[in-house]
């Protein structure tokens, strides 16, 4: 078995972003498709018949030896795709166990009783186009075709034309019964994104759940003006209101028992040094275990949004991107997995995954990886080797029940 | 006399901003580049003897009558390019002021006993390189020419390699002896982009000073990480800090006679939905006609956003960009602007300008016209065509008595 780590040396260069640090790989980006490339080229160096579907998501199969296709397989993976600055686990580390856990699998001289394979699902973490787990939502439905081939870029791309570009055909986007049917159950193997096992002292986990969590765009709209010539008292300054949400986000959510909140990203337009702004987008990241606290919380945010923009003469107006609610991962799934990692603790998660998705349509579970930094989402991210092959391990062991 | 509004329409479509509304058209742009083009087109058919000098200054000279060459001319003029979804009149309205100036001139059979030249200075607003009045602070040595060079855009080229591209010699750029040499006098006319010619009836004034300004950088610095899995409790949210910051500013401002402070730029870093920012970049433009009080508002700003960063568990980080004190025009130029505008009010001003840089060096004035809407740096600036040709006529006026 290759381990884990010399895996992932492989695309230790791809997709560097020096100016952040860490990684940028957005979902077709040249990194990206780099990064395909290396899995399908691992994929088939494994003997997996690699296809890519409609909507982008790459498989590697590895057929039942029973001969009875594969419908209901069992299916692991996760994504290739970064948010920027990210780290070099969150999505690779399950692609790269799932390959190793092939390896062991084959060493062991498993003979499939049904078809295994490994998925990769494109834009897991939206940070090209704005929503996450793009792919699994098109696969599954759970986002509608013609909204996701409408969905944007930074740069005004639409999905559908970076689709077309990347060979896709954007008419074929959507929901597909095939692969659906093709999945009998997920398991994805993922880095933790928070301190849950450091303060555990457990090398691996079983998902119990993910928190429901939604994305909401503030536009907040005053009167832009110059800096200079416009007296204080003179006004409509968006900016100001914008910074009272911010922090009326952080304080509503402190006050709610298991709640999150999150401005990361502010856009205030045009943007100029010199210039008040007359308008500024921003966007919220909010999650609770409870779906109804996840509405009132954004009901309050709202409130509030309103309010501090009349103060300043501005108006503020809220818009929903995604949103999903709390998930439970499949009971049996959930057990097979403590069979496989005998004294591992169960583990809610505040991350959206592309297992969260699924598991609307097809049992699905996790499991995680310790991160001792218990930082995601930037640089610092890591994951020990040692730690990162023991999930390869207990990934197999529990693949190897299910087949 | 081709009306004023008559020679900006033929520019009325060069760098419209679709997504801003307005105009942005930075220097260098092809925007720019076209509205120089249409600048030497006009300054030719006037007969002005256009060039362009090694700081990408443009000149149209209507040279003596009497031979004496081109030392000490008497020099008006302006800029063409904007912010970021400016207004049609904030720069261009001098330019083409100045050429039915030249117009009246001639109608009126003036001889000019020195020459005069038409001025178009570059990137005054600063909105791609960060340094406003970049072209007359190159002229004159206010910026160091090092300096000037490294100055980057938002893509990371540098002021020399655009400079470059253009034409100019980036080994050349700085101090200009000849050119200052060249200006006796200057005088700018500019839209008014506050409410002072509103309120006090008047289609014109006379500048008596420009507020001293600056720009600082302030950069905090946090802990970037997942917004899912980060709890509250656990956060050093650079965005949260930003936000305090943004609130004491206005407070300071508003709380300090005179005084205007503004955050219009804001860069989290790295900028995802789903990510607590590891670092916020904002940019706090401030201003105040006692330079002593400025730097009093500088330390206080300072002050307090290590206080806000220093709570979040995050630092910070105050860079001075650039700054200018007050500075009152030349007497003289006053009282001439005044004897051809009779009753026309005395008006100080909070935006800086090419002139604010000149009057360092060469006996230099303004006198602005009446921008019905109070807004500039906006679409919303607005000059009535009458106003506008009562301004090309004062300021034909105020030049024949200097010439």
């Amino acid at each position: 078995m290759e381990t884990v780590s010399n895996l992932l040396e492989a695309i230790d260069d791809v997709g560097r972003d020096a100016a952040r640090g860490g990684y940028s790989r957005p979902v077709f980006s040249t990194a990206e498709l780099d990064l395909r490339s290396w899995f399908e080229e691992q994929a088939t160096r494994r003997g997996l018949a690699v296809e890519t579907d409609r909507n982008g998501v790459l498989w590697g199969w590895w057929d039942s030896a029973t001969g009875n296709g594969r419908r209901g397989a069992l299916v692991t993976g996760s994504h290739l795709d970064s948010v920027p600055g990210g780290g070099a686990f969150d999505g690779p580390l399950g692609v790269a166990s799932a390959l190793a856990a092939v390896d062991i699998l084959r060493e062991r001289g498993v003979e499939p009783q049904r078809s295994l394979a490994v998925a990769v699902f494109p834009e897991e973490e939206g940070s090209r186009f704005g929503v996450a787990c793009l792919g699994s939502r098109l696969l599954t439905g759970a986002i509608d075709a013609d909204k996701a081939r409408n969905l944007k870029d930074p740069d005004g791309t639409t999905f559908a034309e970076a689709a077309q570009a990347r060979g896709l055909n954007p008419q074929h986007l959507g929901r597909d019964e095939e692969a659906l049917g093709r999945i009998g159950d997920f398991v994805e193997l993922h880095v933790e994104q928070g301190r849950g096992l450091i303060d555990l002292d457990s090398p691996v986990a079983v998902g119990t759940s993910i928190i429901g969590h939604g994305r909401w765009k503030l536009t907040i709209t005053g009167q832009g003006n110059h800096a200079g010539t416009t007296l204080m008292e003179d006004r409509a300054d968006p900016m100001v209101a914008a910074a009272q949400v911010i922090l009326a986000i952080r304080k509503t959510a402190a006050a709610t028992a298991d709640a999150r909140a999150t401005v990361g990203r502010v856009q205030p337009i045009p943007g100029g040094t010199n210039v008040i702004a007359s308008r500024v987008e921003l966007w919220i990241d909010i999650r609770h275990p409870d779906d109804a606290t996840t509405a009132a919380l954004v009901e309050s945010i709202h409130g509030q949004a309103q309010k501090a923009a009349a103060f300043e003469g501005c108006s503020a107006s809220l818009t929903q991107e995604s949103v999903s609610g709390t998930v439970t991962f499949d009971a049996e799934l959930q057990r097979q997995l403590s069979l496989a990692m005998p004294g591992a603790p169960g583990l809610p998660t505040g991350a959206g995954h592309d297992a969260g998705i699924l598991a609307g349509y097809v049992p699905s579970a996790m499991l995680y990886v310790r991160n001792p930094t218990g930082v995601s989402h930037s640089p610092e991210e890591h994951v020990e080797p040692d730690d990162a092959d023991h999930g390869a391990t207990v990934l197999a062991d529990v693949l190897k029940r299910l087949l």
